[in-house]
């Protein structure tokens, strides 16, 4: 029987626990003493991050980063992006570079604005790269530990490792699909929650569908664009990871990135948002770090800068949004969709 | 003081006579006798297809084509894809090829494949193509009538048509881009209400919005692989009227299409559910075209035909859904996202 660590605890750690173990591996879900982990080896159940559903035996709560590890080829790297390097920092005596390394972390790192394979490549060194894969898409945690059908994508920069991931994660339920370009599922993964957290702002503040379906058309442009200048491919923008996570995030009732949005949208400030919440809100540093890259690469990204403002220089969300829609005259269409075509 | 004839008294003609008026046009809103336009001219309001929104002033109710057409310069085609041909017949006597064409139909003629530019083509000539253009996007009627920023696209053969349409439109809360490719624009509409259509079929069978993020993933390299076929631009599909106008016919509560294909899902017939609803339902029959296209092309649309054997062949729903879920295998990842991308 094949052994997989997932390292963190929270929502997606616990409903990728539950998914693999299903599939009759054994799991070993690692967090620190203070995400309750004695309490869901108590209660067989995550229920601060995953209420309601039951963990398969052969999930193993653990709190113990060596034994956690132990005898295990596959590492899932299911913790914060803030949090991935220091995680890194203590797990690099337990791996091999024959180990490998699912990130599912969607962000930059605030600091240093890299990727999470570029953390990886810091920390332990490049020869770990053949082994990291990152696992990305429209996937609510919620939804996966109820065994709803998901589709994601799975991409690394090796092949043999891209279909070992496939082949371990993928089910009835649970469909895997490849793809070599690392950079741009994971910019797709962490852009996409900065227009989540607009199109929150936007109906916080009681605008329409037909409104948040223009922002989220107008988002993917500037995701697609960002994400070419950082490397992408621009066709992985129009798959799972790019246009199906935004979709999934900018209208799901359980995208903590969208309800954040919608709460400041209502008057709150970040701070007392991200209280409420009570969990990471990936996008609001991700709108920090690629406001910063933007400006440094002098890429036109108007909803990112939007929401910097309102996020983090306390602008009106409403003036923000005006501005922005007077902003969007016909030629930013032209820009992305009829450039080059004549009449 | 301009004059704008509206033809199709439904909840999107209503909306843009109710936005055009308030633009300051004359317009007048025409409508058959059993389209309850004395009732509209009474109230003041369309209390059938647009409760609660009050028709402004300068909106004029009309049942007399040739008096509605009257010293008009632009004519919106505001009525189903099946009635236009048979509409365009009546008006053509009140027509001249300096008329600026509107069409905000989205769907397909059912009896000859043809797009709405074709039809007008057909019945009235190619000498009123320069003249013709199409209105859509992410369009809401519901939303358009109570002035909620919404954002459009409008193609056109010829440069100042697109230009004029866009200048009678575009408002604060109304933005128009202009696109050069009729038939990208045209195809997009329509074939985003199959996707729909099979978006709402999963919600009534209770699956989850990961699953429709997927479906709805797939089904826009669907569109775009038919929509290209068939002379469309693929950068066209990445738009306002093409991804743009698919989430918000997906996710929306206003989107007759979705709520059509829930009550599918939860074991309705079609004829039931075209009752229930009381208004067409443009996605059933583009469904049938463009199932019919798709064989006579050879063109792969695996949620098309799935959507054709529930609607049409009476196929269990959740089995179709099955299959796709199972056919939905790697291969397609790769042959739309990553295609000749070697690792």
């Amino acid at each position: 029987m094949k052994k997989v660590c997932i390292l963190g605890a929270g929502s997606w750690g616990t409903a990728l626990a539950i998914h693999l173990a299903l599939k009759h591996y054994r799991v070993t879900l690692w967090g620190r003493p203070e995400d309750d982990i004695d309490q869901i080896k108590e209660k067989g159940e995550n229920q601060h991050f995953l209420p309601g559903v039951k963990l398969p035996d052969r999930v193993y709560p653990e709190t113990d980063l060596q034994k956690a590890l132990k005898n295990t080829d596959m590492v899932v790297l299911a913790v914060p992006s803030q949090a991935l390097r220091d995680v890194l920092g203590s797990v690099q005596p337990y791996l091999t570079t024959n180990t490998r390394l699912v990130n599912t972390a969607k962000g930059l790192e605030l600091s240093s604005g890299l990727r999470m394979s570029q953390v990886v490549q810091e920390v332990l060194g490049a020869e770990y790269l053949p082994g990291y894969a990152v696992l990305s898409g429209p996937s609510h945690a919620e939804e996966v530990g109820r065994q709803i059908p998901t589709a994601v994508t799975v991409a690394a920069y090796n092949k043999e490792t891209a279909f070992l991931v496939q082949n371990t994660f993928m089910s009835g339920n649970f469909r895997v699909y490849t793809n070599p370009d690392v950079s741009g599922v994971e910019l797709g993964g962490a852009l996409k929650n900065i227009i989540a957290l607009a199109t929150g702002i936007l109906y916080g503040l009681e605008y329409g569908d037909n409104t948040a379906a223009a922002l989220m058309t107008r988002g993917l442009a500037e995701m697609t664009r960002m994400g070419v200048a950082m490397g992408g491919d621009q066709r992985t923008f129009y798959g799972l990871s790019g246009i199906g996570d935004l979709v999934v995030t900018c209208s799901s009732q359980h995208s903590r990135n969208r309800r954040a949005g919608e709460m400041i949208g209502q008057g709150q400030t970040l701070e007392q948002t991200m209280q409420n919440i009570g969990m990471v809100v990936e996008g609001a540093y991700t709108t920090r770090v690629v406001h910063h890259l933007a400006t440094r690469m002098n890429i036109d990204m108007p909803i990112t800068t939007a929401c910097y403002r309102v996020l983090y220089e306390g602008r009106n969300p409403r003036h923000e949004v005006e501005k922005l829609m007077k902003r969007q005259k016909k030629h930013e269409m032209e820009e992305t969709v009829t450039q080059n075509i004549d009449w």
